[in-house]
């Protein structure tokens, strides 16, 4: 296997990139899980940024890249700790 | 799709393991990855069948693995021409 050049070339340097942010929310049941995925989609309308999402019946992962990073930042957008915040609102 | 293997065979080894089916769906805006994870929420509600889905603004994938597909062709599930189905309609 060829490990392969990178395609999206950044600018910098491939070691200045910032880590991708990871979460995992586990739910209780799906109608919990998709409560918080609704919430998000109107979080992510809000705010006009859409992280990457994968989900099952009662977990969501959220993934937000250097790029995504670096877009919240420079508007900053609280849309990391409202992101937190709906999960404790969801589970109190 | 699939190749004529019985899914609903006992599982005698793990060689025989089904691979894992994915679907990448890309949509031309927000609205219609929306609408199309909202109109997936209610299939698998309607089926009681939970695949592993992952989104972005413009695109779904979806995921159903070994396990999923031996539970959907036990209960006879249309769930994945359904899932499809869904898609077209979209793009009609």
């Amino acid at each position: 296997m060829n490990a392969g050049t990178n395609p999206s070339a950044a600018p910098s340097g491939p070691q200045e990139r910032l880590p991708t942010l990871n979460w995992r929310f586990e739910f209780g049941s799906y109608a919990k899980t998709r409560h918080f995925l609704d919430q998000m989609a109107d979080l992510s309308k809000r705010e006009d940024y859409y992280p990457n999402v994968s989900f099952g019946k009662t977990y969501v992962n959220i993934s937000i890249d250097a790029e995504g990073q670096v877009v919240l930042a420079e508007r900053k957008s609280s849309f990391m700790g409202e992101m937190e915040a709906l999960v404790t609102a969801d589970r109190a």
